[in-house]
């Protein structure tokens, strides 16, 4: 295994592990925001699912401008990646369908095609990878990790 | 009390009792990052200060952009403050060794005048602070809170 490999290895693992991670867009004058957000799926470190809601200011701003990235941090041992890319809003009635879970009803009332209920995609095009000494830029190719 | 005034207490609960934020900058290209800081003083909702280094890419961004967003986050009750505003890096002598503790060398053998031992000001502008139900934007004046 290549040195580059065993870095988005434990990338892999720690974003893996986190069940939440902070997304970070930027407000209408170009300024930095974050919100945690509850991971739903996520494919190696290519892409990743966030249940949303339509009405939000955060899937407002993502649809106007989808520069983005989504953070993961382990306190326990100062471990952290940060992934750059691209976020989007999708309602693509599959994949709704599929992330609905008994008890979201709680936050969209008429069920899994409720107009308020949305998917935030996150695309990696490149990660930072830190822990104690080590500190790794590298890139993320669709169809690779 | 105002209801404005509890929102803010809450506020400032959440941000005295997180040791750790997350300060979202920009890139070059203007995309947001993120990154975990370990906060070393604050005062009220106004001003919080971390160490840093000097040589980072995080510090070079910062001097050439100073927009910046600061973070809390409670995941046990999925309590969230966001604080939008400015960071500037300093190498105020006083500031130094005011912030200089015991084990410090690690990371800055020279002591509190290493050059690559610099601190991060953030100085706060508008909140939004969230809690199941409650979602509120308030400013920050200096001077205020």
């Amino acid at each position: 295994m290549t040195e580059n490999g065993e870095i988005i290895d434990k990338a892999l693992s720690l974003a893996t592990r986190c069940g939440l991670g902070e997304l970070g867009t930027l407000s209408e004058a170009g300024s930095p925001q974050i919100k945690c957000m509850m991971k739903t799926r996520q494919d190696g470190l290519k892409t990743f699912w966030f249940c949303s809601n339509t009405s939000s200011k955060r899937v407002a701003r993502i649809m106007e401008d989808g520069r983005a990235c989504l953070y993961f941090f382990d306190p326990a041992n100062f471990e952290g990646l940060l992934l750059e890319g691209r976020a989007s809003v999708t309602r693509e009635e599959g994949l709704l369908h599929d992330f609905w879970q008994e008890g979201m009803e709680r936050y969209y009332p008429a069920g899994p095609d409720d107009p308020d209920y949305c998917i935030v995609v996150f695309h990696s095009e490149r990660g930072n990878y830190y822990h104690g000494m080590i500190n790794r830029d590298f890139e993320i190719k669709q169809g690779e990790i």
